[in-house]
């Protein structure tokens, strides 16, 4: 391993990276095979050839382009997280078993890249008590940072009363849920495939929000006051609605009622990512209405070009400090990262 | 009629105004009475009791309340159009005798206010050639000035081949197509409905915005490149979606070819209004993004507070010139409504 020991003028820790193990690939391809209509399969069948294609290699390499990409681009750290749509779409014991393995793979990741690697862990909602328990051994044995949900699961959102461990896991561990999008239910899909609109066109960001919402209204924030939600892509477009969703809250009278306002919620209990949207707009718009504290760099790699998001990042228009918080003094907050590089292999914190 | 005469400090044009006539509000009445299951009723049921609510007699009222409202706050006119979910709801026959109805009520409430009112067109789209007939008679013979359309018909959008004629009527008309939200289609308003997330909080915007992209990839705005589409809510979200919508459409491979960008149809072919978005923050990306030519000023009387809209509208910090085209301008222009108030009234137009 010669890893390159670059200093970037900044540190640079990126929130939503894939990555993938073969178990993950081949229940997939096997998923795929048996003619399942999810229509996440969708685009999977779209990539999958004869042979294994070069975006999978990527997403399996932790070791060679992915460290030379991270280092020619001063991207100190991934935060990797199992791909989308993790193991949601399979049957409860293999999502587990899937889970297990991706989470312990991480573990092995972090360990012989210490400084360069963090890790969501994954876990299968199928058997919310399997995954709760999951979810604390992610945590307190294996020292994962947080944990990636892909969305729905079998057309099921967060706010199910099954799926209660699961929020009270997370809040009690003080570990962030990472909601990735992934393609909406096929009754809601099916309304935007003629032209291909069910991923990151329209179908992503309208499933990954009502997520949230419906997370908003089942009152799990007032019930688990410290749980987070992290969104990608600049908060799936909720910021742009907090006014509007107050002026419905207030106005509408057929909602359960919260302790407080969605802007609330918004702001005190969700983060947001910079993944897929590298448009300094966007970015000025979530930091005039979240403030600087709210807000992640992200590039999701391997599906997005990390260099556009890293010279935007660099070159976006924002005092210093602030660009220090989106680069990586959130992510150290919210993921418990340690705060500098190389702390954590030697173990010699000086902030804990 | 004691209609003031007041000298607002700048024309103020609400470009969203709802309205309604006997015929509409009984037709709807029967389809619930008939036990429709159209989502939308959801929300009309909640409203419709045993006698008539007040909102109904403010939808029906154009002599009284409204203007008094209007004349208090300044407001010199209202854009009307036939309150969502207009004749959608209704079989083919009788949605166009209702849209027909609505049209001819709308040329006399101009004639009798004509500094005060102007009128978008209701059509009935599930018969689309007597639509594009309507549409035409709608402009060149009742002088209104331009169309209404509340989302999706029957879980159709018009995208679809059959509604060409409706596209290519308002092209060769000249005249912008208001896409007004409704709620989305039942197997995806189900997704939303256990918290009542269905209308303003999600399903509106998001299912106004798959509205917008399916029009854009059936290559409408290729084929009408003078086709004007205006969205409410601040472009229903797609303002902040130009970066990434165009970055998947040059990098996912699978949607239809355009002759432009995403981005570009956004700021060519769209108009967006303030209705239901009094907020600065929105206000301004939507003009760092699309220009000052490009937002109208919309109330959504009687559903929103009127008072909060002008108030907003004043004193948003941004330059009187712009405040102005957003005010009155940008409305005259796509709408056609003369440029000051009584020209219409004695014909006396200095500028065409």
């Amino acid at each position: 391993m010669d890893e390159i020991e670059k200093k970037p003028p900044m540190r640079r820790i990126a929130t939503e990276e894939a990555f993938s193990i073969p178990e993950h690939y081949d229940a997939i391809r096997a998923l795929a095979a048996a003619g399942s209509e999810e229509p996440d399969l969708v685009m999977w069948r779209h990539f999958l050839g004869n042979s294994r294609p070069a975006f999978v290699d990527n997403l399996m390499d932790v070791d060679r382009q992915r460290l030379r990409t991270m280092d020619e681009l001063g991207v100190g750290m991934h935060l990797l997280s199992l791909t989308s749509p993790g193991v949601q779409m399979f049957e409860a014991g293999l999502a587990a078993e899937v889970a297990e393995a991706a989470n312990d793979r991480l573990a092995e990741i972090k360990a012989r890249h210490p400084d360069r690697y963090a890790g969501l862990a994954s876990f299968a909602p199928q058997d919310p008590k399997r995954a709760a328990r999951e979810m604390e051994r992610a945590i307190t044995k294996l020292g994962l940072n947080g944990f990636v949900l892909n969305s729905h699961t079998n057309g099921e959102y967060l706010d199910e009363p099954k799926f209660r461990p699961i929020l009270e896991a997370a809040a009690g561990l003080d570990a962030a849920i990472y909601i990735h999008p992934r393609v909406p239910p096929k009754p809601m899909a099916d309304l935007a495939v003629k032209y291909a609109l069910e991923s990151g066109h329209w179908g992503f960001q309208s499933d990954a929000a009502l997520h949230v919402l419906r997370i908003m209204y089942s009152k799990a924030f007032d019930d688990f006051p410290n749980l987070k939600i992290v969104l990608g892509h600049m908060g799936e477009g909720l910021p742009y609605w907090m006014w509007r969703l107050d002026y419905w809250h207030k106005n509408g009278g057929r909602r359960p009622p919260l302790k407080k306002l969605p802007s609330d919620y918004i702001r005190e209990n969700l983060m947001i990512t910079t993944s897929g949207m590298d448009w300094a707009p966007t970015l000025k718009f979530g930091l005039d209405v979240l403030g600087p504290d709210n807000i992640m760099f992200a590039i999701d790699y391997p599906y997005q070009e990390a260099r556009l998001s890293v010279e935007f990042m660099d070159s976006v228009d924002i005092p210093d400090d602030v660009r220090e918080k989106i680069y990586h003094r959130n992510a150290e907050r919210i993921f418990k990262i340690p705060s500098a590089p190389g702390i954590a292999a030697t173990g010699a914190k000086e902030n804990a």
